[in-house]
């Protein structure tokens, strides 16, 4: 069961001038279901991507990198659930490059405006006859009110699909940006994968949406950890169609720049902790925020060693306040010059750790109280600077092992 | 069930001259339960350790730095489960030294030249009393044959007692070697830490010892993972009485060196594995071996990678060859110019990913019969270097969540 995670609604999903999306039913891995999406963009469009760090990271990615790289103006993006086309060698990359192929001649482009994504199985060969054979239906059916379906056709082990619209004011203007995301853990066995898309028809040079999308991806994708683990496929992408009217966002500064950052990482955040909300096997969305410190990195590697550690995540699960269990993650975090004595730590409005011990006026019925809520906010503040960072995470359930262990037997 | 742990027989540990072990029932956290052990060290002796890294780290592992910088000349080392001391601020600190003075007045020696140990409760005050009323009783029972009754008397969540001997033969003369160890998880919620104990009747010159626990802690207790989690009071101590009469060794280097080296890092792996044998909920024992790399550094940060993950640990717990969830952690371990085509993977003797791809001739059920053993070798071959490193780790199973999760409640 998801954590708050309502259904998105069709009709709150707000279309992005520029941009429609189609689907098809390929059998890559399963038949009768949505495995194929193509999103078309129209001419004009920048788009921008960050992708995994994995060093195994998959053929799709590679070749997104060198299409974005040629800079010939992206005109549709091609996904596919199923396979993830990751440690399949030359013939993988090759299978990458014949889907763009196939897309490009259809649309009528040339092969390096396209982007591909796949996730699903590693270490077995794209079926990428009969991804090919459903391109036709998936561009007959695009449209600019199709993010449901969208949603919907790039889901893998999702419980549901992800979505959401928001507007903001630029010039004056109404810019809309809606996106879709899929991910339930990091890395599934067979299903992979974490997908971040968001389209708005703000108009934005190349370099500003490259350090737009950094900027939100940073502050969402890249913020959040299920299980810790990193797959070879992640891929977050931004696109800006420039239909809106308002006037070109060309540089990273000032009054339109900033509304445009904080629309974007708002909206990515939101799909990120859905991702989150949907973790496998989750019960609770927890924030760890970390405050005090001397700068970002080390902020966000104390809430990341709080985030992973599995008996913090286990605690949680129980609602069970084991203090200890988040001071010890945080002493174990490789903050070698740490001066444990400055740390304070809070679970929501109860202040639990004073002075880096037990709180005197701590009691263990008001962080049972936290602990029982189904979103808590873990605040620890180092008290040695002015930096701060925020990850999200979920706790590690018996549902987790279960998933994980019991998915191809 | 531990995974291929026999119990120890009390005939198989051999005493070794000058070492005398005492234990009692001090009721520091549940009544009729051994949880006080002291062990008295012939005058003469060296003693060595290496601590917890965790910048939380208990006030008993602080009192063991103070004391063994002050070079006294160790004789008694006092254990007590059931409570960590730890995150007790000045307080905690305060009643580490009080049992220490109370060991040192019975046995009259000074403060310094006891070491003291905790684990057991984070965040609560040690009940000193309790334990200083049971140190007589424990100093009476001291004897050179009690081993098993003192691998007992520190165990807190671990099953069963972990205790090993080995002799070697150094200058014409036999050294016995004996050693205890605990711990289950790497912390508990309130049961914690991992304690390692060697001694040994051969004559070590003080440096000479520290560089020997130092390399058999990086080689045993410091190469293993449950769950990642550091503990605030981890400790390895080693003791040489020097009753073997067998030479000083005195210089760090030379065939005594070596033979005692060997034999203290074996025996220190032994204990080692033993608590990953017992890993809290644990079915599995896996050596996780890089090789073929730059430095030993990398090597272990990607074994690491491969030891932390959720994904590949619940694939091991459900016999499950799932190998794109290994090579995905190899590729996010953050070497960043790691080829991941001239990466290596076997399980056991089965070639599983060529060139950083699936092996053609690979079978799924080579690859399943090899993952239904209790033991398993990991082997990763990088292809750049000579460097290697080994890990050993369990799985992770649904009794790993019961046992975190329902603890307290």
């Amino acid at each position: 069961m998801p954590v708050n995670l309502p259904l998105p609604q069709a009709d709150n999903l707000k279309p992005v001038a520029g941009v429609e999306l189609g689907w098809a039913e390929a059998g890559i891995r399963k038949a009768n279901r949505k495995d194929v999406l193509v999103v078309r963009v129209a001419e004009g469009s920048t788009v921008a991507g960050v992708f995994t760090r994995n060093r195994f990271c998959a053929a799709p990615v590679q070749v997104c990198r060198e299409h974005l790289a040629a800079a010939k103006g992206i005109r549709a993006l091609v996904i596919n659930t199923g396979n993830a086309n990751a440690g399949t060698g030359h013939l993988g990359l090759a299978n990458a490059r014949a889907t763009c192929d196939a897309v490009a001649a259809k649309l009528h482009i040339t092969t390096d405006q396209v982007l591909p994504f796949s996730t699903g199985v590693i270490l077995e060969q794209l079926p990428v006859d009969r991804l090919v054979a459903a391109l036709p239906a998936a561009i007959a059916s695009a449209k600019p009110d199709n993010w449901l379906a969208a949603a919907e056709s790039i889901m893998t082990t999702d419980t549901q699909p992800k979505a959401a619209s928001r507007t903001v004011q630029i010039d004056g203007k109404t810019v809309t940006l809606t996106g879709i995301s899929k991910g339930a853990g990091m890395i599934r066995p067979n299903m992979a994968t974490m997908l971040g898309f968001i389209a708005t028809d703000a108009a934005v040079a190349q370099p500003v949406l490259q350090a737009l999308v950094s900027h939100a991806a940073d502050h969402s994708f890249n913020s959040i950890t299920i299980d810790g683990d990193t797959s070879t496929n992640d891929s977050f992408v931004l696109i800006a169609t420039g239909k809106s009217g308002a006037a070109v966002v060309d540089r990273a500064e000032g009054p339109a720049f900033e509304a445009l950052r904080e629309a974007v990482t708002g909206l990515a955040q939101e799909l990120a902790q859905m991702i989150v909300r949907d973790g496998e096997g989750a019960t609770k969305l927890m924030t760890i925020r970390v405050e005090g410190g001397k700068d970002v990195a080390e902020c966000r590697q104390i809430a990341y060693a709080v985030a992973h550690s599995p008996l913090v995540k286990t605690a949680f699960y129980a609602s069970d306040p084991n203090l200890g269990r988040i001071l010890a993650a945080v002493g174990y975090a490789g903050v070698d010059d740490l001066d444990v004595d400055r740390v304070n730590l809070w679970l929501d409005d109860v202040w639990v750790a004073r002075d880096g011990g037990r709180n005197p006026d701590y009691l263990e019925e008001d962080g049972q109280r936290v602990m029982k809520q189904a979103e808590i906010t873990v605040r620890i503040a180092l008290g040695r600077g002015n930096a701060e960072a925020t990850v999200w995470t979920c706790d590690l359930s018996h549902d987790y092992v279960s998933i994980n262990a019991d998915y191809r037997s």
